[in-house]
């Protein structure tokens, strides 16, 4: 075992390392001693680097969604688009102006390069707007240089400089808006630091900020080159380097290339930045901005407050879920569907104790454990603070090698079920276990399901049951229904509207006596074969009154699946809530 | 905009930060000056740590799979299982000794928690393998003394000493097997470091490892509790306090709950650890282990030689996710599908010129580009090294805001298509773009789709036909095929026989003359709709000849499908390969 690794035969000799490409000395660097203390003033890119990186980009209505919820959030910096390179990016800054989305306390900022054109453009299309941030950015880096633009670093200088001064005097042209500049020297990690230093200071002088009205300089990792170390050093110099620093913001805008986005965006914090740029849950070029959900909930952790809201991080991930077309990763810190669970019988079993020391603790303070310092192993932080809860999941038939629920589900009964499906399911199933203090088989697998999920064909299953319904949709309208349900004993028949099937039956559902509020969080359908017994399957995520959980619903038509899948998790939820016999 | 950023109303206030948890300081650390010059020893905990955190486990036959993989790709040392606590595990890996799998230069590692029958089942597991590790541990954060095991440290020492004990006894029942050992402080992170230093030194002193037969000092993130430079700190401090250093291999085993579990990984290793434990694309516990891909990448780009074979990644994700059953995120560093990609028109106008600049300079020197020093901008290195390549994705209709390639296919056409596939189908649509001189409006898409990918109805299209389909399948056998299709202006019946209908097919079409290899690579099916006009989509991603590309099927059957997505794929192949008229 005298470490018998080999060698790859991959070409790495055609790669230069980082400090060859960039070389640079810092050794009294003071980053490493220094602590977080505070949030960093956050811009978020989503509507602008993330966008651009989207096979789909965003419509206006997907765009809009996603600026409400930056705002929401409360980011207060929220890049907007690139509105002279994209006639989309221009509608959407006009329609954000003209429809008065913008609250006062935001500021917009829009990207240009540092072409005239595009800057005038620019100014066209934030006019009428408070205030704005014009981020204008020209690339600075060696490689850039030589095959992209051809010229000298003075060359290069005289870029900025000329689109610093346009933007000076376009400002005249509209007065009514207060204007701040951002400054980014594009692909600075491959720019030699003593190059990037003389552009900012040159850019710096001809916008001529001032203590009160600073100008932004902004460091992007545009490719993460190096360790983020090598970043926090390179910032470090930076800041002490640029000229008039008590009149500079200056900026980080890392990317992911290496996997070590939010380390250097701390580090290059540590090192004395004051403002970072992201994107929720790391969308953006290749891969991604970084993760301002990680950053913020970083320093959550850490008893520091992030100035952003995420205590319905779930929420946040079905927006930008929605807006962005990409799923987040069920690994993902904080949003990822498997963060909070425990499968380990140790690992369950220690924070089995955690919470019961909690509570011990509590009760002899006389105290909630809210009020306490949180401590459960495994969990560095409450679930409940983001809205999500601790799963501990057993898997079942893991011991049999057999494959367990999800795969049964699945290969046995086409049911393709969602990832926190899964997880609910597999705590039904254990609860199952427990009770009868053995290993379930594949075959009982199904009557479990069907016990929890699904209407029992041969007795009255739950409070409502779905008996008939009829939905008229319009194209592009509100559709409308017409429900007869069991409630008990009883039938009654129902009417709702809403923009689809699913939101017509909720309403019409509210309408019945006694009923919990039923919002719909997450929905996923399938056919459940292709052949001539064509049906589908259904399941809806549901919050019924103040808990969250799944319904299923099997029916040949979809939109009755659908519903069904509703009457599902009401029924979960009032049975529940009602003592067994 | 004087940093308008208001409180969250989040409890931060019941979170202490880690340094009032765990405090030390280390003012002359040495690791920010220091540089990584070799790949750390790898260890691959994908079997125990990634496999214990799915919900569906692995069964046997995945298992096999991820173990001859992770050989294949260059690891000596792989993490077998936790034999003691998993009837499955136990099996798997008596399976792995007696049935000859593991190379003499691979040692497997088998976990035991320090309880003296799980010690002895560890032993009785690992009985007849050449050599072996015994990684033991026990918990020694002050929270899980406290809250779990209600013991002192001198108590936890004794737990971990009492099993050092116990292995050494044990070693000798199993002569013919050279073991070395691996102790872990599990929860080091929430460890105070006198203490884990004091209980690793108590650890070292029962094992008397020397400096030809090492003992592993294992330091685990177990949960990640601060930014990766005090995670490094830590690592510096523990190595200057081990005593018998030259004795010990120092070993990092990093989670990612704060999304920094790279960056704790490598710069640990800047101070002074000897090998790294982690999962392929960081599957794991909770937000996963360290990502061993990312980490031996970015070796690579460095000009690092990994000691990892990468340069087929895709086959590297394929069985990782068939393993895990979980996916790899589209962002996720070198594996992605989307980090290869350019959206952004000055993104690729800059890559163009930099391979144009390449292939100058290699014209130039008269040497092949794979000769150069690698320099494209947007590209930290070549996606040929991985077996990729670089994709520059136009988006159809982003201007007129009414949704790109992907969703008009699902919305109007109901067809899901794969993330590779809508980037390949981009593509297809941009060339006829360039060539019109225009945007493509919703309704040309599909006309587009069908004359690239689906036969057309009213004329031949292409090289191959499927006129008829007759499977016969046995569960759990083998599948046969007997096909009729049309070649050319012939038509020809032919058979084949595979583990299913797909690999029959592929089969029987290569015993027709001058069909290149067909390689089925990936895989992806839905129904179109899910009343009485059941049809089902089915893609597939296959290696023709030298070249990797979609082919499409729709049909009733799923199986008729799937075998006209394949030709498809061929007949796409063969196309390309002839020059237009």
């Amino acid at each position: 075992m005298n470490h018998p690794q080999q060698t790859s035969g991959m070409p790495f000799q055609k790669y230069v390392p980082f400090h060859e490409q960039i070389p640079f000395e810092l050794p009294d660097r003071t980053w490493p001693t220094k602590r977080i203390e505070q949030a960093p003033r956050w811009c978020a890119v989503d509507l602008r680097d993330g966008n651009q990186a989207l096979i789909d980009p965003m419509n206006s209505e997907r765009k809009l969604r996603m600026f409400q919820l930056l705002v929401k959030m409360g980011y207060k910096e929220i890049e907007v688009g690139f509105p002279s390179a994209s006639q989309t990016d221009y509608d959407f800054c006009r329609e954000l102006i003209e429809g008065g989305h913008i609250p006062d306390d935001v500021t917009i900022q829009v990207l240009t390069q540092c072409r005239d054109h595009l800057i005038e453009r620019t100014y066209d299309a934030i006019r009428g707007s408070k205030q704005a941030i014009v981020h204008f950015y020209n690339s600075t880096s060696a490689l850039q240089r030589k095959v992209v633009f051809g010229l000298d670093q003075d060359g290069i200088i005289d870029i900025a400089v000329q689109a610093a001064r346009l933007c000076k005097k376009l400002e005249e042209t509209i007065p009514d808006t207060t204007i701040y500049y951002e400054y980014s020297p594009e692909s600075y990690t491959g720019t030699e630091l003593d190059f990037a230093m003389r552009i900012c200071n040159a850019v710096v002088d001809v916008i001529d900020p001032t203590p009160d009205h600073k100008i932004i300089v902004n460091l992007p990792a545009t490719v993460e080159m190096a360790t983020p170390n090598v970043y926090a050093d390179s910032i470090e110099w930076m800041i002490r380097h640029l000229e008039r620093r008590e009149s500079i913001v200056v900026s980080l805008h890392p990317h992911n290339d290496r996997g070590t986005g939010v380390a250097a965006a701390e580090l290059g914090y540590l090192a004395g930045a004051d403002r970072i740029e992201g994107c929720l849950f790391g969308n953006g070029e290749r891969t991604g901005n970084v993760c301002l959900v990680t950053l913020g909930m970083n320093l959550f952790s850490q008893g520091i407050d992030p100035q952003i809201d995420f205590s319905d991080i779930d929420e946040v991930r079905r927006t930008v879920e929605y807006c962005n077309q990409l799923p987040v990763g069920e690994r993902h810190p904080y949003g990822g569907d498997l963060v909070f669970t425990a499968f380990s019988g140790s690992h369950q079993d220690a924070i089995k104790k955690g919470f019961e020391a909690m509570a011990a603790e509590a009760k002899e303070k006389g105290t909630s454990i809210d009020d306490l310092v949180w401590g459960v192993p495994y969990l560095p932080i409450d679930p409940h603070d983001l809205g999500r809860s601790y799963e501990a999941v057993v898997r079942v038939n893991s011991q049999s090698g057999k494959g367990g629920v999800a795969y049964i589900m699945k290969t046995e009964h086409q049911m393709d079920l969602p990832r926190r499906l899964q997880i609910e399911f597999s705590g039904v199933v254990q609860r199952g276990v427990d009770q009868d203090g053995g290993e379930v088989a594949p075959a009982e697998l199904w009557s479990r399901f069907q016990d929890e999920y699904l209407p029992d064909p041969t007795r009255a299953w739950g409070r409502f049951e779905l008996v008939s319904v009829v939905t008229d949709s319009t194209v592009d309208g509100a559709s409308t229904i017409e429900a007869t349900v069991r409630d008990g004993s009883e039938s009654v028949t129902i009417t709702g509207t809403g923009n689809g099937p699913i939101a017509a039956f909720v309403d019409a559902l509210s309408t019945v006596e006694g009923t919990p509020d039923v919002r719909v969080l997450d929905y996923a359908e399938h056919a459940l074969s292709a052949g001539g017994d064509a049906r589908a399957a259904a399941y809806v995520e549901c919050a019924v009154g103040d808990r969250v959980l799944w319904g299923v619903g099997v029916d040949p038509s979809i939109v009755t699946a659908s519903i069904k899948a509703i009457v599902s998790a009401v029924n979960r939820a009032e049975r529940d809530s009602v003592p067994k016999a």
